[in-house]
C-alpha cells in the first residue's frame, strides 16, 4: 500500500474514535466541546495513531489493531494539546495553525489554556480503557516532565542561543521524539511484543522522530506556505537553532535521508512486515518536495 | 484526634511522598523542577490527599493507607496544577497566593503554564503506579472536560452575570466538587469498598464539597487577609456570584452548617470508624472563624 493512501486510512480510523470521544462528552460546557473540536479536526497526517496502529499489527497482526485505537486516540489528543499551548502567546505567540487562525485567536486565551488541559486530561481517561496501567505510564512519561513539557521549556530558554548539534539533538528527543517513541511503544505493548520486537521498534523511532524534526526545519527554510500552513522561515524570526542553521542546508537534507536508512535498517527483525514502517521513515524526510 | 493533628500528620505523609516523586524527575530541567516545587510546597491543607487517605483507612483498616498514597499525591498535583492555570493572566489574573507571589509573578507566564502541564501528566504516571486503571479514569473524569475544566469554562464565562442558586451549585459541583468526591472514591475503591460503602461516601464528598465551597465564599467576605493569604474581597471585585451574594451572608452560613450535618449524617454505615470524617464536615465550615 503507497504512504498516502495508509495515512489516509488510519486517519480516517482514528478521526472516527476521536469523535465518539468528543460526542461522549455530554456533561461538558458546549463552548469546550466546540473549540475542542476545532483544533482536534484541524486535519493533520495523525502520524502518531499510524505509528500505534502499524506498530500494533506489524507485531500482533490486522486482528490487534483494533484494540490499539484508543492509545492512538490519547496521543493524537496529547499532540493536538500541545500544538495549543504552544501556540499561545507566551509561548511561540503563533497567530495560524495548518492554514487555519491558531485557538486562542479563533476563540481566546483562556479557553485555548483549557482546552489544552481538557485534552491532556482526557487523553488519560481514553489510555485508562486499553485496561494496561503500562499504557498510562508510557504516555504520562514520554509527555511530562522529563519528555515533552520539559522539551518545550528547554526550547523556549534555548531562544536566541546557538545550540550545539548535541544540544539540539537532546532538545528534539524530548520535545518531540518521546511522543513518537512512544507511540510505537504503545501499540507494541498492546500486541503483546517481547523485547527485541520492543526494543527494535523503540530505536526506530527514536531515528524517524529525528529524520522528522530535521525535515521540519528544512521545510521552514524550504517549505511552500500554502502547504505547511504557516509562515515559511518562522524560526529564523524567533532566533531558534535548526539543523539547517547549524549544518547548513545541503548537509541538513543529507543528514535527514542517513537517519531514515538507519530507521529502516533497523526493523530486520519484522521482514517484510515492516515495509510500511520503513516507506514511512523515507516518507517523513521526503513530505512536500 | 482532633483535626488540626489528623491533617498535620496526612500533610506529612503526602509531602514526603510528593518530594519523593519531585526527586525521581531526573531528566526534567531543574527550572522546571525548581518551580514545580515552589507551588507543590506552598503549604494548603492537603485536603484532598486527607480525604484520599482517610476514606482508604474507613473502609480497609490502618494497613490500607500506605497502598493509597500514591492516589493522594496524583489528587494534590491535579489540585495544585489547577490553582496555577487558574491564576494565570487571562484566567483570574491573581498576583497571590498563599501569601506568596502567583507562580507566573515569581517566573513567568511560560513556565507557569508548562509547570501546570507537567504536574497535570505526571499525576496520571503517578496514579498509574496504584494498578488500577479505575483509579486513572476516576481522576481524569472528574478533573477533564465534564469535571474540574469543564467547571473553571463556566466560572470564567459567568463573571459579571447574576448566577441562580442552581446554577451555582451546578458550577461548583464540576469546579471544585468532583475533585474532591473523587479523592473519597480513589480512597475507597482501593481499600476494596462495596457498593454502599462507595455510594455513601461518594455522596459526603458532594455535601463537605457544597460546605467547603459556601465556607470558602464566606470566608472572601468575612476572612482575616494575613490567614487566607489573598486580598479579602476579590469575590466582589471580579463580579463573581456568591454564595452570600445569593443567598446573604446570615443565610450562607447557615446553610453552610446545615450541609455539613447532611454530611455527617450520611456516613452511619460506617459508624463509629467515620468519626474523623465526621469532625473534618464540620472542620472545614468552620476553619478561620
Amino acid at each position: 500500500m503507497d504512504i498516502e493512501t495508509f495515512l489516509t486510512r488510519t486517519a480516517d480510523q482514528v478521526e472516527s474514535a476521536l469523535a465518539g470521544i468528543l460526542e461522549s462528552w455530554t456533561d461538558a460546557p458546549e463552548v469546550l466541546v466546540d473549540a475542542t473540536g476545532y483544533s482536534l479536526f484541524a486535519g493533520g497526517k495523525r502520524l502518531r495513531p499510524a505509528l500505534v496502529l502499524e506498530a500494533a499489527r506489524v507485531v500482533g497482526g490486522e486482528k490487534a489493531v483494533a484494540d490499539a485505537i484508543p492509545a492512538a486516540c490519547a496521543l493524537e489528543m496529547i499532540h493536538t494539546y500541545s500544538l495549543i499551548h504552544d501556540d499561545l502567546p507566551s509561548m511561540d505567540n503563533d497567530d495560524l495553525r495548518r492554514g487555519k487562525p491558531t485557538l486562542h485567536k479563533a476563540y481566546d486565551e483562556a479557553t485555548a489554556i483549557l482546552v489544552g488541559d481538557a485534552l491532556l486530561t482526557m487523553a488519560f481517561d481514553v489510555a485508562a480503557t486499553t485496561n494496561n496501567v503500562d499504557i498510562v505510564r508510557e504516555i504520562a512519561q514520554a509527555a511530562g516532565a522529563s519528555g515533552m513539557v520539559g522539551g518545550q521549556l528547554i526550547d523556549l530558554a534555548s531562544e536566541g542561543k546557538k545550540l550545539s548539534l548535541n544540544e539540539l539533538k537532546h532538545l528534539h528527543r524530548s520535545k518531540t521524539g518521546a511522543l513518537i517513541v512512544a507511540s510505537l511503544r504503545c501499540g507494541a505493548i498492546l500486541s503483546g511484543a517481547d523485547e527485541s520486537q520492543l526494543a527494535s521498534l523503540t530505536e526506530y523511532g527514536r531515528q524517524i522522530g529525528l529524520a522528522f524534526q530535521i525535515a521540519d526545519d528544512i521545510l521552514d527554510v524550504t517549505g511552500d506556505e500554502s502547504k505547511i500552513g504557516k509562515p515559511i522561515g518562522s524560526d529564523e524570526g524567533n532566533a531558534k537553532s535548526t539543523y539547517p542553521s547549524i549544518l547548513g542546508l545541503k548537509e541538513a537534507q543529507i543528514m535527514s535521508i542517513e537517519v531514515a536508512h538507519d530507521a529502516m535498517d533497523i526493523l530486520d527483525v519484522f521482514g517484510r512486515e515492516a515495509d510500511t514502517l520503513r516507506h514511512l521513515a523515507l516518507y517523513i524526510v521526503e513530505r512536500n518536495r
